[in-house]
């Protein structure tokens, strides 16, 4: 553990310029239970924070999330959320940077942002302190579905920070120094993490899975695709401050792993209408096959089910897609429990009710999946767009 | 995310030998926003489970960590702890392998372990049922300190699972084969998780820091050095079939970050003895520089003052040296706080009572450290011997 070889090579950038720190290191370890690893070092991995539009939307998914939601004081006038706002910003440009933040008193643990990144959002709560006019219309609590079993204690907020990062503890003291100055505006009202497969475990871009071992998010249009615009980008009905922002809808959704584990191989393939092994649709071979709704079995049935989550999920509408960026938890269960587990399913789009809505709306009604699944929070924020260094995160909604 | 190039090198060995996969990845991605990064797969990357020695000990410490007491059945005879050990010991065999256990449902999320270990540890109960007249004389609830404050829900426990991975996604499906073929034996007691920075993040062999941003574990024998043998491996008073085991002591141990946080640099760096940028001692510069506790500074006041938790944890007497493997905790705070966070601290040494014990109650009477930390949870186990393919873990105790 002691002895070891640093060979650095390649450049650190700065801000505002993608930094892919090339170091490499190779483990002589007196262990040998330490394996000799080539370990390319990514921790140093800086994703911009100010742009256009704000990062960790179109971001390829960080191994690490914790999404919060904060409860202005009562009484917050526009001007202290303004000054908030400011605060966080400069924050989060620093920390994604790899920087320590102003009121940082644990700078050393800034050091590796490995792709950290910081997304703000706003709640219904914030938007009628600060500009209730100006709110866009989807920016409310979801309408009631009968599968919901919601808490308050995972359900709404006036203010999302979501925090992403390659690695746990960047994570965690990143959470720390936002939540450190938002003391005095703010109260926590709920927290929310969760993961994904570490950096360097798997490819990247391999499509995630969820604890019920499914592929998951292969539909989704690819991150920078233009249809991925279209689907998250703004929108011509949305008000204009929001332009370059989008929206997401977190909805904490608990998973029965022990119901789950008593459905055989043909049912769980079954109940999403593809393959539990490599996520192809039941009608194809490869994950990114097109599913042929129309396919029969001998018996005459759909080969996908009509009741599948892939048949009910599935637009008819283009119009109607939307991008998830989920991620799975797992945290200790309460008495008489062996398992608390699920997604914090994470969709974003450029409006709520246009995209979102109906296709909750259909799962709502018929989709097998609700037989292991219940949503149990819900809440709706609305992604200002990014901003330059000097400007702040929803500075447009204060002009 | 969908293009890439896969480019495998290096070669794949199976149990008992180690696998350091080559697999090199570079990333084209489409998104501006997506670093093209070189990746050094290390998912597959496999610690044997076989051995004299249980593994998760003296391996260099995973990214994640997720400890888990169970409870027997009341009633349970030993020939049914006999099947559960041998059960759970195949299924640790496979997955710390590479591959799905035998009632695996979902097992392609087995194939990256991601260096996953699985380690055994019996505590006083499991003992009382299989043979109470073989238990280590420490085997027993640690004696109560004035500075606990401890709950039953982090407490206690009859067999403990020690699941450790660079991955969290492998954590996670280990943790829940392991439950599920524990189902009919046994309850779930209490689960811990907790985290270190991520594999490739920082460089193998650096210290971690906890929460408090302090660097932690510097004192620690270095892994497979002559002097771990000597803190860790047996112990002539111990029992003959602990022989090559060891012991563990998990204390659940509170963090105050609000608190911490009113504390200065000064303070911080009085509070260990040690500076909170690099770890090194008061009267040093270099992190493992030996500390001098004769020093004293203009005022003639000790440099490393007598109340700080480095002149108070170590030992006078060699003998009574720990090997602490600690995973830090950050979780969704209860209602009106705004952080949960703290230490799962685990410490291994031969002989509870001879080592740890007098430790914990030199802190208890006097470490300025207490002003910020609270144990809130405690548990001992017997970490019995590896075993061989064909055996199980525990089996000497059976002969
Ligand atoms: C725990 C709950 C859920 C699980 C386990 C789950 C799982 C899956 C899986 C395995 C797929 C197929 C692969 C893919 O394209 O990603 C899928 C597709 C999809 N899901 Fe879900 N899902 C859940 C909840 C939801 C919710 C709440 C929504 C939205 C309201 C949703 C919307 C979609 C959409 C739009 C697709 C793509 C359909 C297509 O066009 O092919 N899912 N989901
Ligand atoms: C949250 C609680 C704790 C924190 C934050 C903490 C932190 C630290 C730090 C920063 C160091 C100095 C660097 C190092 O050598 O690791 C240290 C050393 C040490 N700690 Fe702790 N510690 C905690 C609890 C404990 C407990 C409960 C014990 C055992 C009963 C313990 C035993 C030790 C020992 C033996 C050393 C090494 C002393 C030496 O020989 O230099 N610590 N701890």
């Amino acid at each position: 553990m002691q002895r070891r070889h640093l060979i650095f090579g390649g450049a650190a950038a700065g801000l505002g310029a993608l930094a892919a720190v090339g170091a490499t290191l190779t483990g002589t370890a007196q262990n040998p239970a330490s394996p000799a690893l080539d370990i390319q070092l990514h921790g140093e991995t800086i994703v911009p924070f100010y742009g256009v539009r704000q990062a960790g939307v179109q971001t390829p998914p960080q191994a690490h999330g914790s999404f919060i939601a904060l409860d202005l004081n009562p009484g917050t006038v526009p001007d202290r959320v303004r000054a908030l706002l400011k605060l966080l910003s400069d924050d989060a440009a620093k920390l994604t940077g790899g920087k320590a933040a102003l009121a940082d008193t644990e700078g050393e643990m800034a050091v590796r942002p490995a792709r950290l990144t910081v997304t703000f959002g706003f709640g219904p709560g914030l938007m009628s302190v600060v500009a209730p006019a100006k709110a866009p219309a989807w920016l409310k609590p979801l309408p009631a579905f009968s599968i919901d079993r919601l808490v308050p204690e995972f359900s709404g907020g006036d203010l999302l920070l979501q925090i992403c990062s390659d690695d746990p503890m960047t994570v965690a003291h990143a959470q720390r120094m936002l939540l450190k100055d938002s003391r005095s505006f703010a109260t926590v009202k709920w927290v929310q993490q969760g993961f994904r497969r570490a950096r360097g475990s798997d490819e990247t871009g391999t499509t995630m899975r969820n604890l019920f071992g499914q592929v998951d998010g292969t539909a989704n249009p690819g991150p920078g695709s233009q249809k991925f615009g279209a689907v998250v980008w703004g929108d011509a009905a949305n008000p204009a401050w929001t332009e370059h922002g989008t929206s997401l809808v977190i909805r904490r959704i608990r998973m029965d792993l022990d119901k789950w584990d008593g459905l055989d191989r043909p049912g769980r393939d079954e109940s999403i209408g593809r393959r539990m092994d490599n996520g192809a649709p039941l009608t194809g071979v490869q994950e990114h096959d097109e599913p042929d709704f129309d396919a029969v079995n001998a018996a005459g049935f759909p080969v996908i089910a009509d009741f599948s989550h892939l048949r009910r999920a599935r637009p008819e509408d283009e119009s109607q897609r939307i991008y998830r960026r989920a991620y799975n938890y797992d945290v200790a269960p309460g008495a008489g429990r062996a398992s608390e587990s699920g997604l914090v399913f994470a969709s974003y789009q450029a409006d709520v009710n246009r995209q979102f809505v109906p296709i909750q709306q259909r799962l709502d009604e018929l989709d097998l999946l609700n037989e292991w699944t219940t949503p149990v929070g819900s809440a709706v924020f609305a992604i200002p767009p990014g901003c330059q260094p000097g400007g702040f995160v929803g500075e447009t909604l204060f002009v």
